[in-house]
């Protein structure tokens, strides 16, 4: 089926025939323009305006978006329906405006919106309804607003935790960021309570892997790795019904992927089957002729990216319009590619209903906004993503803990909790931070002072941390990363360039240590809590702190999340869905590295994967122990999957939840693979002393092994099961086809 | 032409018709032995006679190599007596053997050879007849004992400094890895003076860029990137007459080059042309079944391997000669196959002349063997090597200089200044270490006091070493790395795993840290010595000594070259052949890395490229001034070559020698090329005052841009080229084709 079929298949639905729109109609429907200030564009509402009645410009991102200075729920909500009447009203046929926001963990630049935590966070729940849940939240208050379509989920699997939006990913695992990049999109496209909004699958087919951590370096790897680590994970978000594909930055063996013909169409199109829209990262066709270098103008690097497959120039304007239809006048892009482009955004407009209704009730925003349940739902996943890395046993605090200093530059900052692609000065309503949270819950019996001591990347007072630290029973650090984006920026909020955090960088900044150190030489208990984007080199406080409590970035109800935590009101369960290494040095930190040969001997090489956290560590608060791994059947087909099992009992005395992850190996197969791969996880919920059997199913998939070309196949052979240190083992045995 | 064809094409060498040859004949024809312990593998001379005699293996590594315990020049000579003597006279068809070596920078592992400089510093000379003389020097020595495979030049590109391999390479340039590659193979295969021996191009087609830096992990790189990156110096090795070439260990794109019919028949021999026989690595073929997990089994490795391309399984004993007699019996590996390899090593065997004598003569090994002449050609090649990465004008020390302090772990260790790939306990008369160089330069005004201070890992006595500083006029300090090989082994040696050296760390370690400082805090001027196998990241040198020399591993005259400069005798003229990162943090840290975009403005990424020393740095005692850049035509057809100019003054008051390095940028490309690329180089000597114009030529070859599946083609447009600080522009017409 094709766009256009899709397109002009609704008789009453008001969707222009193609053959009635010029070519200027149509080239304004492949661009889109934005709100706020980028480079040397500045755009306002007016401007907005004027592109789409004058130019016919069809997407517009006004709001929700990091260049827009309107954030206010009401104002944006005004702005749509303003943009949209201009669209339906003041244009030939009346086509209504795409909507676009980077509604990244929520709906989270606007202001009081529903923050959740970013991916990192999400899962190290290992519980993919949360994800679906944060979907359906975030498309209700983005559709509140008026806005349509996300730029999310991200389906990047981070193999470098310097890079700068590792925090937007879910982690080093392909099955994790798979599971869930495709419950997110679930969860967008949902019709259940509030009308979809359309989901991106961003950023293919591969953007997590960028040489020296650089955001946007080239990524420098073979094609195997490319399609067995990077595509899988927007397999699943296609799948699930992503109506967007957006392409990452980088170029892939030579190849710049927004004008990259095998990239977009023969691997996304021809063999992922994908037929909705292709839309550019906003500046990833100009990166063409201006970076990359592979054109000599904007006008080569439009023709170069609509011929490799790409069908919405999101911030293009009328300069990218001009272009299309000279080029197509010209006759050096085909009037059939244009139709084709054109057809899947006017589908993909039809299909979010914006034909039938594209207008918002502004009165009612607030009702949706931030709504009580909706942040009940993000304290739900805050709480379940808190991963305990250590813990002597000051966790819980006891009863008899009558004061707490609380310090450190993530203390008290509801920016720094968020992270970035969310309002650089939240509402303090909005959320909690770790400093209201600890007062929430701390009742009259418990003091709870607050010395900042340090911000990020300086020191403040540490003499008056120390003192207070001194004075309390325990004291609560909160250290880490804040606001940023991209390479670290923006420079107006970060800091200068190179100052932390930097990609070189995974350890703490001195100021932060200095207070730790200090904090620590008064003999009072430390709990460190770690708010970051990065899986951060904590050596120090892995080594000295009492506890150690990795939050991500939590979000709105962070604060809460942490202090819940902390009192023990909510025993932790998060697992890292990434490896956490000894310093920036030792990358490549990953569990599923290919193995290989030592060629002196294995004993004359320090480990390969010896980080300072595994993937998957998290403690708890309570026991459990796990045994009985076994499998339904210990020889199967070479199309079957494995059903296992394992036995999990709470043997201490608290209640708590225990996600498990399954790895399998291939003892022998025809080409490298890595040493062990994420096959399934599982969540469970046990009573002291309740004991429970978890099934997961292994999929067929997880079974075969991937060659250059991308194709793969299940060998006969033997695989090992293992998790929690059980072990299975299961024969593939040869196909008929095979025999 | 066959291997077959050459083997029979003389009529008057004995070399036997391979039908006159029984299967396992053949099979021991296939296969090596080594004379050492290896794993759990002992075997002494007579266990080598023994498998020449029973098994008719047709090659030994009887010395030469770091498992054997021979090192005596005569005994070597006498023991390849006595191997061929056995092959000769106890054999049916008395098929002389191929003796092998690791020769990697001169015979270093016999006692008293000629030790030149490791890889590095021979790159560092831009120097390339120095290779070429040191590759005749190598060949002679090599022959004087007997031996007549060299297991090098080494062709790999370093592409991650942490590799323990790092020093064996001429760096991160293709351009100067296949001019020193191309050099030295036409030095060890000339027959010019002495009879030539076998150079190995090794390891093919990509060895130097293993994840995380830890020797033989998988090599995960794009397809253009091993074609345009890894694989040119194997060309020019191949080119130059390479007799034989070695797989790497590493996997590439899911395949462990020893088993890939993709790298070694597909592209060495289909696409490269070359004829000879591929050797293994030693323990290449075992990792199939044991490491990379492609095979289950080492009978199945024997197939995968010989299938794939390989001829000469390097120490397969008997073992794998009934392997292959097994599979050829079984029919699963042809007869004709086995008679392929079997005919290129007869070939490789009567080209060297082995059929008419392999014998040497042991009374006059020692004639050759470190002869005064050979010694200066390594006295020079330290020399040119040496590079000044900082001076503040202590260099060259002055004649007021009355008392000199030498101190550190590398002044007085011959070991540590060959590092590895050489005798571990070298006579020390067989070379000159700083201490000795300095002592025998002084002359007898000058006093010249040791102190160790440290060693690599260790604090000695600091004080001590302190106050004779502080009494000394200057403190000559040589810090670095010592002897070890692959991943910074062997253990017994160099320590326990993961101490100093280890991959993850490139900044020196504290106690030789504590030493420079020491120093340092007395007042009295610091020169700073590096001799080490990676370009470390010397920061607190390079802020605060006075002057700082790397001088990588000079080999055996090492001392006297470091005193020449030092005295200024010689005026120091290397360059760096490869960056020196700030730390091991920000790698990749290569001046040829890919264009890239820079999503929220070049101003917030720290540069791509900011190393603690350039590619290329090297300073001089003296004063050049470079200017007047031109092409003989600035616009060029696509199959011309670019003839550029540069002038070069000598404007300070000493000569000197000067290298220039030529740098091009493709301005638009059809495929994203690194921002630049290093195409050519010169070296020039200038008396004061003195000016020359130097000349390249920039090979076509340089101009084009490489594909994924390898091909080449030089596109129209224009391109920069730059030397110095100036720069002119070529351009290329539209070939005929093209119109």
């Amino acid at each position: 089926m094709t766009g256009s079929e899709t397109a002009s298949q609704s008789e009453d639905c008001p969707v222009p025939d193609l053959e009635r729109m010029t070519l200027a109609e149509k080239a304004g429907q492949l661009v889109g323009a934005f709100v706020g200030s980028m480079g040397d564009v500045d755009l306002n509402v007016d401007d907005a305006a004027a592109l789409v009645r004058d130019a016919g410009v069809g997407t517009i991102a006004a709001f929700g978006i990091g260049v827009s200075t309107y954030h206010d729920p009401e104002r944006v909500a005004e702005i749509a329906n303003r943009l949209q009447r201009v669209a339906l009203e003041e244009t030939r046929h009346g086509i209504p405006l795409l909507l676009p926001v980077d509604a990244v963990h929520g709906h989270a630049y606007v202001d009081g919106a529903t923050v959740f935590p970013h991916g990192l966070g999400v899962a190290a729940t290992r519980n993919p309804a949360l994800a679906r849940t944060a979907g359906e939240i975030t498309a209700a208050e983005m559709r509140a607003t008026g806005a349509t379509l996300n730029y999310g989920p991200t389906c990047d699997v981070a193999r470098d935790p310097r890079w700068g939006r590792t925090f937007e990913t879910y982690g080093e695992s392909p099955l994790l960021c798979g599971t869930f990049a495709r419950e997110t999109v679930r969860g967008l496209e949902s019709d259940e309570g509030s009308p979809r909004v359309a989901a991106t699958a961003k950023h293919f087919p591969a953007y997590g892997d960028p040489a020296g951590g650089e955001d946007a370096a080239a990524v420098d790897r073979s094609p195997s790795t490319i399609h067995q680590l990077f595509v899988p994970p927007f397999v699943e978000a296609i799948d699930a019904g992503a109506s967007v594909v957006m392409p990452c930055y980088n170029s892939i063996d030579g190849e710049p992927a927004h004008g990259s013909r095998r990239y977009l169409t023969e691997l996304l199109r021809e063999r992922l089957g994908f037929d909705g829209p292709v839309a550019s990262d906003w500046g990833g066709i100009d990166h063409l002729h201006e970076d990359h270098r592979v054109t000599a103008t904007q006008r080569d690097s439009a023709r170069t990216t609509i011929e490799a497959g790409l069908d919405l120039i999101s911030i293009g304007r009328e300069e990218y319009a001009a272009h299309v239809r000279d080029l197509v006048e010209s006759g050096e892009l085909s009037e059939e590619r244009l139709d084709e482009a054109v057809a899947r955004i006017l589908a993909l407009k039809a299909s979010l209903g914006l034909f039938e209704d594209p207008y918002v009730d502004v009165e009612t925003v607030r009702t949706t906004i931030g709504s009580s349940a909706h942040r009940a739902a993000a304290l739900r996943a805050a709480r379940e993503s808190q991963t305990l890395l250590e813990n002597d046993g000051v966790l819980p605090l006891s009863a008899d803990v009558d004061s707490i200093l609380v310090a450190g530059p993530n203390a008290a900052s509801l920016r720094n909790q968020y992270g970035g692609w969310s309002v650089q000065e939240p509402d303090p309503a909005s959320g909690s931070t770790i400093l209201d949270g600890l007062e929430t819950r701390a009742g009259d019996e418990l003091t709870v002072r607050y010395e900042q001591g340090a911000t990020l990347r300086e020191r403040r007072d540490l003499d008056a941390a120390a003192d207070a630290a001194a004075d309390a029973d325990v004291a609560v650090v909160a250290v880490g990363e804040g606001w940023y984006y991209h390479e670290f920026g923006p420079r107006e909020l970060v800091g200068p360039t190179g100052s932390f955090p930097t990609r070189s960088q995974l350890e703490l900044p001195p100021a932060q240590r200095d207070l730790l150190e200090a904090v620590h030489e008064t003999g009072t208990p430390l709990v460190v809590v770690a708010i970051a984007g990065r899986p951060l080199s904590l050596s120090w406080s892995a080594a000295n702190a009492d506890a150690l409590l990795y939050s991500y970035y939590p979000g709105s109800e962070g604060g809460e999340a942490i202090a819940d935590v902390l009192f023990g009101n909510y025993n932790p369960s998060g697992r890292l869905p990434i490896s956490v290494p000894r310093s920036a040095d030792d990358l490549l930190t990953t569990f599923n590295h290919f193995a290989h040969p030592t060629p002196i001997g294995a004993d004359e090489h320090p480990d390969t994967y010896d980080p300072l956290y595994e993937f998957g560590h998290g403690e708890s608060y309570t026991e459990f122990v796990c045994s009985d791994l076994s499998v339904a059947d210990s020889r199967i087909g070479p199309a079957e999957s494995i059903a296992a099992s394992i036995t999990v009992e709470n043997v201490g005395d608290r209640p708590g939840d225990r996600s498990l992850d399954f790895f399998l190996r291939d003892e022998v197969s025809s080409r490298v693979r890595p040493v062990c791969e994420h096959v399934g996880f599982a969540r469970v919920s046990l009573a002291p002393g309740e004991s429970t059997t978890a099934e997961v199913t292994i999929p067929n998939d997880a079974l075969a092994v991937t060659d250059s070309s991308g194709r793969t196949a299940v060998e006969p052979g033997t695989f090992e099961l293992s998790c929690e240190g059980c072990s299975a083992t299961v024969t593939v045995e040869s196909s008929a086809e095979r025999r």
